[in-house]
C-alpha cells in the first residue's frame, strides 16, 4: 500500500519504514473507532459550512458508519501495509467512493486527527479508571466500617508509637483515592476540549466551523489557539499520566503496607492460599506476589510523567515524530494501572484482618499518650506530664491497662467520619463518569 | 537549648543534631508565621472544648499574637539552638505563661503542627504563583494582539511547514497557562483540608474540634481521617511540585522557542543588548543566558515529582523523618519559579519582532497547502490537488505569490479568540487567588 | 502444569497467575539457553562434590544438552501453563529421567537461577552493543576524515561563534562514544561475577563448590557473599541501564544535530528521499522522522535508570517479586538501543554534506576571533585586541575576508587526532568484546 | 566591577545579573584554586610555544602563585561584582601586571576554564569519597567477622525463609561496595582527560601544546577534539552523578534494613539513646532519624542523574548556559553523600546485635530447607524432600531443632569470604585514590 504523501514509486526502504511505524500500528486499533468518529464529525462540518455538498458528506457518512460498525464489532483490521490508521480510512473512502473520498482529508492533517483520537481514547480510559477506583474506594470504605473496632499498633518512624485501628488504615486509602480523584478530575477538564481544526498545528484557509465538531464529538470546549492545540500532542498524556501517578502512588503504598503486614514479624493481616505463591525451594512459603506486583507496577506508572516529560522536553513548538512514542509509554500503563484496580478489587475481599494484635507485650508503650493524658485530665499540664511519663518510662515502670479508647474527634478511631468522605468521593467521580 | 524530648541530660551528640537538623532552621523560617497562626487557632480550640480555661487561651493568644507581629516585623529569628520553630514558640510560651504555656501542646504533635504549617505556605505560594502567572498570561495576550498581522514560518519536524503568525505563538503560550492554571486549581483543592487534629498520624483521645481550627484558619474542608492527613505530608508537596512541572513544562518551551528563533539562522526577534550576555573570547557575542536560564530552572522544576517520588516511595503508611527533606527540595524551587515568572514578565515587553520574514524564498513552499486549497476551490478533490501540487514541487516548477491570508476559524491566524482564552483564564485564576 | 511449589490440588486462580506472571513468560525465551547452560554447570558441579552421582550428572547433561539444541535451533516453547523457565526445565529432566531429574534443584533456587540467567543474557548483550557501537564509531571517524575540510559554523548559545568543521562535528560524537563505552565496561565488569550458589540468597549448607560454576560458566570472578549475589538482581539491570542511559545521551544529542541541521534554516546536510518521510497535508515535507525517532527511543532509553531506581528503591534486602519487572523495563530497551544503533548504521553512510556554507553573509561574525588572534601577532594583548575588535563590530566595520584556516592543536579543525581516539576506542572495544 | 565582555558603558541590568549570575559565586569559591591551577598551566604553556615571552610567563607566575595561596590559605574572596572566578582572576593579574596580565586569555575561553575547573574538582572529590567508603568499608568487614555467628532471620518477599547471619548481612554491603567503585573508577576514567585548549568548543588557531597542560595538570589523556571537550560540560556531572547514585543505592538500602531492624516488631539491633531522637508528644520514643535522613538524602541522590539528563537532554552540540545549573545540583549533593558516609561511619561502631533471635517460635520454619537436606542425604531426591517436609507444614507437624549451622560454601554463612572481597577492593581503591 503507498503511503499517502508518497510522490513517484521510489520503493521507501523496508527498514526505514519498520523503524519508523514500529509498534505503532498495534496502539492504532486503539484508536480506530475514535478516529472513524472524528471523520464522522469533520465531514458533517464540511458541508455544513458548504467545502462539500451534502450529498458528498452523506455517501461518506454512510461508508464511514460502516468502518465504525465493523470497528465496534472487532471485524476492522489495521493493513500492515498501511502507515496508520488515518491512511487505512481514507484510502476505503477512496476505494468505495472514488473522487468522493478523496475529498475527506481537505482542511485536516493527521497530526490534529491523531491528537483527537488521542483525546477521545483518554477521556474514555479516565472514565474507566475513576469507574474502577470507584470500585475500590467503595470496598475500602467497607472494610473501614467492618473492622472499626479492632486496634493496629500506630508507627511513626516504623517505631510503635500510638493506637491505629482497622478502620483508620482502610479508610486512609479511601480517602487517598478522593485526593487522586481530584486531580483526576482536572486532567479530564485539561484533555476535555478539541483539537480538531489545528489541522497540521496552523490551521487552515479553509472557513471551518470548530464549535460545530466541539459540539458533536461532546467537548466541553476547545483548544483555540492551533498552534497551542498541537502542543497538546504530549502534554495531555502528560498530564494523565501525572494523575495515574499519584493514583499509583496510593495503590503502591498501600500494597507495601499489605506486604509489610503479611510479614510474620507483624502478622496483622492474611489472606487464603490461593492468593498467594509458593517458593521452588522452601516448601513453608506463601508470598504476597501479588501485591509486591502491584506495588512494583505503581512504581513503574510513578516512573510515567518523567519518562514522557523526557521524551517531549527541549523540544521547540511544532509537531515533532517524538511522540510517537507516548502512546507506546502510556497505553500499556494505562491498562496496568487498570489491573492493578481489578486485581485489588478481586482480592481485598479476602483479607482476614487479626484480633487482640495489641495485646503483646511489646504494644504497650502505644499508651504512652493515654497515660499523659489521663495526668492532664487529673490536672497536670501537658509537658509536665509527658516528662512524668518519660521517667516512669525510664526507670522501667511504666505499665497500662488497655481500656476502651475513647476517640471521639472527627476523623479518629471512633469517629471515621466514612459518610463525610464518601459524600465528597461520590460527587467527585460522578463529575467524571457522568 | 534542650530539646522538648530530651529525657535526661545526655548530651545528645552535636553531629547528629548537625545531620539531622541540617539546612531545616533555614526552612523553618518560612513556616514560623503559619505555625504561630496554628498555635493561635488551635489554642482557641482547646478553650472552646473546655480541655484548657479560657482565661488560659486569652494569655497564650496574647503572647502568640506578639510573636506573630515580630515575625511579620522581621524581628523573629529561629534560635540556632532549637530543634525547630515549634519547640521554639513552645519555649517562648512557657517563658513568658509558666505551666500554662505548657499546655499549648495538649491534643497536638509535632507531625500535625508541620504539615499544617506546610499547607499554609505552599496555599499562600499557590497564589501568588497565580498572580504571577497572570501578569506573564496579559503580557503574552497583549503581544498576541499587537503583533496579530505578522507572520512566522510554522515548522513541523523543524521542516517548514505552513504560515504561523506572532499572533498565534504569543497567543499559544498564554492558552497554555490557562490548561496549567486547571492543574494548580486542583492542586488547592487537594492542599486546601485541614490537617490539624490528627497530631501525630492517629489523632487524639481529647474530645478536640476539628470543625472548629478548620473554619479559623480558613480551610475549604479538612483531612478526616487522622492516618491520611499525616499521608499528606510528601503527598501535598508532590502534588505541587507537579503543577509547577507543568507550568516549567510550558515555560521552558517557551524559552527554548526564544533562543532558537533569536539564532542568526533564525532571527525571528531580538532584544536590546541589555537583556543579553557577552563572550569572554568571542566580542561579538550577544548571548540569551536569561532564556536559557529560564530553561534550565525549568529543567530542574520538571525534575522535582521525580524527586519527591524517590524520596517518598516504598515507604509503609505513618510518620518517617525522610519527609524532612521535601522542604530543601520543594521551598527554593518555588522560588525559583517565581524568579522565572518575574523575569519574563521584566523581559518580555522588550520583544522586537522581525516583519518581512517570509519573504525570503527559502520559505515558498509554507504555501503549498494553500496552492491545494485554491486547487480544491477551482473543483478539485484535496487528494487530487495534493498529487498536482506535489508533482510541481518535485519537477521545481512551484512558485507562488504571498498575497494576504484569509484563515477566518477559531484558533486561526485570523481569527485568534483571545477574548475567549482570556475569559477562561480569569475566571480560573480568580478562583485561585480569591 | 501444576506449579513445583504448589502443595494440593488447589486450583491457583486463573486470575492471580495471569496478574503474576503477566508477560513474564516472552521475557523468560531469551533466557531459556542460560537457564541450561546454568543447570549443566550446576549439575557437573553437583557430581563433583558429590551430591550427586557422576552417573546422575551424566544422565541429566545429556538431557540438558538436547534442550539447549532445541532452543539454539528454535525448537523450544515454553509452555504457556509452565510458571517460567526454570520450572519448565526441571519438568522436562523429571519426566525423562524420573527421581534422577528430581535432583536437579538440590542446593539451588529459582532466585539465583534468574540472577544467573539475566547476567549470562546481559553479558552477551554487552558484546553485542559494543560491537554495534563500534560499527557507528568507525563511520564517524571515517566521515570525520572524509569530510575534513569542509567547515561548518561553530555555535555556542545557539548563536554563531567560531569556524568548526565536519571533521569536527563528527569526530566529537566518535570520541564521546569512547567514553560511552568506558562505562559500559565497568558495568560488564560488574556483571561478569557468578551468582550461582546463592540459592535464594542465604545459601545452601550443601557443600557446594562455586569457583566450579564460576570457571565453567566463564565468569571472571563470583559474586561472594550470597546475600549481596541476591542484591544484584536490580542492580545489574540498574548499572546496565546506566551505561545505556549514557550511550542513549550521545545517540540522541547526535540526531539533535541532524534534526537541527537538516532544518531550512540551518541546511547544513542532506538524506536521499528515501530516507525521509512524508506529510499527509503538506506535499512538499521531507521530514526526519528517522532521526527524530533515534533520539526519540534514546530519551526512553535515558529515563531506564530511573524507572529501575523507583522499581527496586526503599525496599530492605532479600528478593522481592517487584524485580520482576525489570525484565519488561529493560530488554526492551535493549532491543530498541540496538536499533537505534543499526539504523544510523546504514543511515549515516548516505549523508550529504554541503560545501561553501560559510560563505553566507550571516556567518562573518565566526572569524572575531581570528582577527584578535592577528592582532596579537602583531602585537596587540588579548585584552585589547578584544576590545578593538568589538569596537569594530559596534560600529559595523568589522569585516574578514575568509582565508585558509591553520588550526594545528591536537583535536583542532587542522588536527583531528583520529589515530588517537580510535587506538583508545578499539583498545576498549576489544576489552568488552573479547 | 564591569564585564571582560562589557563593551560600553551600558548599565547591565540588575535584575538580569542577579538571574543569570545566581548562585554561581558560592559555587565558584570551590573551583577558585583549580581555576588559577589551570592558569598556571596555561601561561606556562604559552611561554612554550612561544605566544607569550618567557618573562611575562614568570610575572604571571608569580601573581598567580600568590593568588593560589591566598585561596588556600582562606584568605581569597570572590568579588560580588565580577561575574565569576575567572574573570576575577585575570582582573586582578591586569590590575598588577597591566599589558602582561591583558594576555592571559589568549587561546583560551571561559568554556575550557570551566570545565577544566569542574574536572580537577571532580577528581578531588572522587578521591575523597573513594576515601570514606574505604573507612565503611573497613567497618562492615570488621562487623561482619566480629558477628559472623549470630544468626539472623533471612527473607525473601518480607516472609521468613532461610537463617542468614550478622556475619553475612555486614558482609553484603561492604561488598556491594566494591562494585559500587568499580563504577567510580570507571567515571574516575571519563573525567581524568584533559578539556584545556578546546576554548569556546572549537579550538583555537595559535599553535598551542595541549599535551603540556595535559602534563602539567597531571591528568591521565586529553578530551581530543574539541567539540567533544565541550561535550563533556554536563557530562561530567552526570557520569559522577550515576557513580554517586549507585553508591546512595547501597547506602540507602543498608539505613533501610536499619529502620527495620530497629522496629519493635523485628528488634534485631540497638543503638546507643544519643543515636536517636524523641518525639514532642510520645515520651516512649527513640527514633532512628540519622538512618531515615540518610535512606532521604541517599534517595535525593539517586535522583541527580535523573535531574542532569533533565538540564542538559535534547540541546543541539556546542555550550548552552543551561550547564551553569550543573554545579548547583552536583556540588552539594556531593557534600550529602560525603556526610551520609561521614555519619554512618562515626555511628556504626555503636551498633549492638541481639543474640538469640532464632529462639522465637515463629521462625522455625527458616529451617524447612535443612530438613530437606537432611532427607536428601539419607537418599531423598531434592523435589520428593520438599514434597515430604511441604506436607508436614501442611499438617502442622514440623519441627525442627536449631542445631549448628554447617555452612561451608564460598561465600555462605560459614565461609564469609571477606579476604577475598577486601583484596579486590583494596586494589580498586587504590586505583582510584592513588
Amino acid at each position: 500500500m503507498k503511503k499517502i504523501w508518497q510522490k513517484d514509486d521510489l520503493a521507501t526502504n523496508i527498514l526505514v519504514n519498520k523503524f519508523t511505524v514500529g509498534k505503532d500500528l498495534d496502539f492504532d486499533e486503539r484508536l480506530a473507532k475514535y478516529d472513524v468518529k472524528g471523520s464522522l464529525a469533520h465531514c458533517k462540518m464540511l458541508a455544513e459550512v458548504g467545502i462539500i455538498s451534502h450529498d458528498e458528506a452523506e455517501q461518506m457518512t454512510s461508508v464511514l458508519s460502516m468502518i465504525l460498525k465493523d470497528i465496534e464489532n472487532g471485524d476492522f483490521e489495521i493493513d500492515t501495509q498501511a502507515e496508520d490508521i488515518h491512511s487505512q480510512v481514507e484510502a476505503i473512502l477512496i476505494e468505495k467512493l472514488g473522487d468522493t473520498g478523496k475529498k475527506i482529508h481537505t482542511a485536516r492533517s493527521r497530526n490534529d486527527q491523531v491528537l483527537l483520537d488521542i483525546k477521545l481514547y483518554l477521556l474514555d480510559e479516565i472514565r474507566e479508571i475513576a469507574g474502577l477506583t470507584d470500585g475500590f474506594f467503595q470496598l475500602l470504605i467497607q472494610l473501614a466500617d467492618q473492622h472499626k473496632n479492632v486496634l493496629l499498633p500506630g508507627y511513626t518512624h516504623l517505631q510503635i508509637a500510638m493506637p491505629s485501628s482497622f478502620g483508620l488504615w482502610f479508610g486512609a486509602y479511601a480517602e487517598a483515592l478522593l485526593d487522586d480523584l481530584e486531580m483526576l478530575f482536572s486532567v479530564k477538564n485539561i484533555i476535555n476540549k478539541n483539537p480538531l481544526g489545528s489541522a497540521a498545528g496552523y490551521g487552515s484557509s479553509f472557513p471551518i466551523d470548530r464549535e460545530s465538531t466541539t459540539y458533536n464529538l461532546g467537548f466541553q470546549t476547545m483548544n483555540y489557539n492551533a498552534v497551542y492545540a498541537q502542543m497538546t500532542r504530549g502534554k495531555s498524556e502528560k498530564m494523565l499520566a501525572m494523575a495515574m501517578a499519584t493514583m499509583a502512588g496510593t495503590l503502591g503504598k498501600f500494597a507495601y503496607d499489605v506486604c509489610l503486614y503479611l510479614s510474620q514479624n507483624f502478622d496483622f493481616i492474611s489472606f487464603p492460599k490461593e492468593f498467594t505463591t509458593g517458593s521452588s525451594i522452601m516448601p513453608h512459603k506463601k508470598n504476597p506476589d501479588i501485591f509486591e506486583l502491584v506495588r512494583a507496577r505503581c512504581n513503574r506508572i510513578q516512573s510515567l510523567p518523567n519518562e514522557l516529560i523526557l521524551l517531549t522536553n527541549n523540544l521547540p513548538s511544532g509537531y515533532h515524530r517524538d511522540v510517537q512514542l507516548t502512546k507506546e509509554i502510556l497505553f500499556p500503563a494505562i491498562d496496568s494501572l487498570k489491573e492493578c484496580l481489578e486485581i485489588l478489587n478481586y482480592t481485598l475481599p479476602h483479607i482476614k484482618v487479626k484480633d487482640g494484635i495489641l495485646e503483646d507485650e511489646k504494644y504497650k508503650y502505644l499508651f504512652s499518650v493515654e497515660k499523659i493524658n489521663e495526668e492532664i485530665k487529673k490536672g497536670s499540664s501537658f509537658r509536665d506530664a509527658y516528662i512524668k511519663v518519660g521517667q516512669e518510662i525510664e526507670n522501667n515502670e511504666f505499665d497500662y491497662e488497655i481500656t476502651d479508647l475513647h476517640h471521639s474527634h472527627q476523623g479518629s478511631i471512633g469517629n471515621l467520619c466514612l459518610d463525610k468522605v464518601s459524600y465528597q468521593f461520590n460527587k467527585l467521580k460522578n463529575k467524571i463518569v457522568g
